[in-house]
């Protein structure tokens, strides 16, 4: 079994292989965040810096037939943004877009394209630093986006046993109208509701002023990019610490219960559904009400302990969760 | 010809289309260098952070048959400190490796272009930063590297009539290999010199060093990634001006010169042949010998002068020169 593929040893196997080798390399002390949390963060000076890179790749994050070239530009830096947010008051300011394009691509698409890019870089005053281009068989997009704060930032280790879990408005939606896409495709005549999941799937926005306003009061945070069970997984396990999950208490949008009214699907989607970028964040019982008071769409779902466990409650009762997440591999 | 495709447009015309939708956004004031440049440049207080991104295709910038993965981990980070080096006195602290990945490619290769990143991060002591693994077709490597000085950087712009055209090493011998794998393939029983200018192909340098010890003489820098002839005309177009350029003195190998003796094949290879990744610099006269004395690798090829023409001399007499350069559509 010495040659293992990539899809026996799926994805988490991969970033193994690629942690115990990076680990290996001396971090200097600048370095206040690393590998493993939500974006890459160094001093100079005054300053920290924050970077994040993230890679979508047709068919495997996208499908064209389901997504405009603008909106596709727009999620591209939305996504990488949301990482950035995730560190708390750090203001993202330069993207860095990587384009690999097959050569039959159409010149329509990368205008398209590129104007989705703009818009959300104007949006947030970001300056679209530079980039690459090459051909490739499918549609790349690299995206690195810089962002830089005097303050002090927010990792996904540093909750405190008894601070409270918290989130910003609603789970699922994005998993749930993936999901539809799927089972229906995207020519189906969709209800009201539907086109409103779908629509959320491709209109991601990055929590940037929710983070800004509420980071100061934060012991820890991340952004829920592959669904709400990985994120409070990333919190505890930074923080060494558990949690109980009040997870009848997660947030969901009345077009999403419209359409899932089974409670089962709902916590599937809200556990594991994905791409909703939302943030998921720890702060101290004593600041709960003044960061629900700054950003009104939050949520308390649970709450920290020394437990070392995660234990999921519904209705009162614990339910025993078992990982349903995507796989790239 | 509304519709028109990436390979009709060609790379240029991508490039510009980019350019043209990006050049909307205005750039902030701590913004030093830009798009153009070989890496985005911006003040952080008293640091200047400079950031450039390369994206590798296999069967666009590389074959799995001619590179081994610790040879490609390898000259993925070189290429990029490259552009790191280009702006000056610049040191490389932190790389970002975006791999995407199929999904049949095996454990062993993934690890040893993991070594070989590793190896060239800590030879230029800088931190592997993060990253992303996604699956695609065809193996895809983006890499970011952030680098920091507190010195003025040097950019592709400043030159001024007069100051004297250098360059570091050799030219040539990366584009030769090439086109003796294309020639011959991987297999063939090849000479010494010939497995010389093969492996030059593999094993790019960046010349941190060399631009670290003379950065702050030049007036204007770039590295030759597409070769001699785009160079000197990045310099000359960035400073508004012209050159003289005596391209017998373009320095060559003897490896090289042994197996191309056609003077006009030494020219092409040298002015096109591209990945060679020397320094290409203009410096005042007055400062020519120090440059020269810091680095004995240095010739001088040229001059620079106010027609806004470059004009090739061989041997005295002036050369034509037509533009023979890689496409990438």
């Amino acid at each position: 079994m010495k040659n293992k593929t990539v899809s026996s040893i799926g994805e988490f196997g991969l970033i193994e292989i690629i942690k115990r080798n990076f680990a290996k390399i001396n971090y200097n002390k600048n370095v206040v965040a690393r590998i493993g949390d939500d974006s890459f963060c160094f001093k100079a000076g005054k300053n920290t810096i924050c970077i994040t890179k993230d890679m979508l790749v047709e068919n495997v994050h996208f499908k064209k037939d389901w997504i405009t070239a603008k909106k596709l530009g727009q999620k591209a830096i939305e996504v990488s943004v949301s990482d950035i947010a995730a560190m708390g008051n750090v203001k993202p300011k330069y993207a860095f877009i990587g384009l690999g394009i097959p050569a039959n691509a159409n010149k329509k698409f990368i205008q398209d394209l590129a104007n989705g890019v703009e818009a959300v870089c104007n949006k947030y005053k970001m300056t679209v630093a530079g980039g690459d281009t090459v051909k490739a068989d499918k549609i790349t997009i690299s995206v690195t986006v810089v962002g830089i704060t005097k303050d002090k930032i927010v990792k996904r280790s540093g909750a405190k046993p008894g601070d409270l879990i918290g989130v910003t408005n609603t789970f699922g939606d994005a998993g749930a109208g993936v999901a539809l896409l799927y089972k229906h495709g995207i020519k189906y005549k969709y209800s009201k509701e539907e086109r409103a999941l779908i629509a959320k799937q491709n209109n991601q926005t990055a929590r940037v002023n929710e983070a800004h306003k509420i980071a100061k009061y934060l012991t820890s945070l991340t952004d829920a990019s592959d669904g709400l069970y990985i994120s409070i997984g990333l919190l505890t396990k930074g923080s060494n610490l558990g949690a109980d999950i009040y997870i009848d208490k997660a947030p969901l949008s009345s077009s999403f219960t419209k359409i899932f009214k089974d409670s089962k699907k709902q916590l599937d989607f809200a556990l594991f559904g994905g791409e909703d970028y939302e943030l998921v964040f720890t702060v101290p019982k004593s600041k709960a009400k003044i960061v629900q008071k700054l950003v009104p769409q939050v949520t308390y779902i649970g709450e920290i302990n020394s437990s070392k466990k995660v234990k999921y409650f519904h209705n009162g009762k614990e339910k025993k969760i078992k990982y349903l997440g995507f796989k790239h591999f």
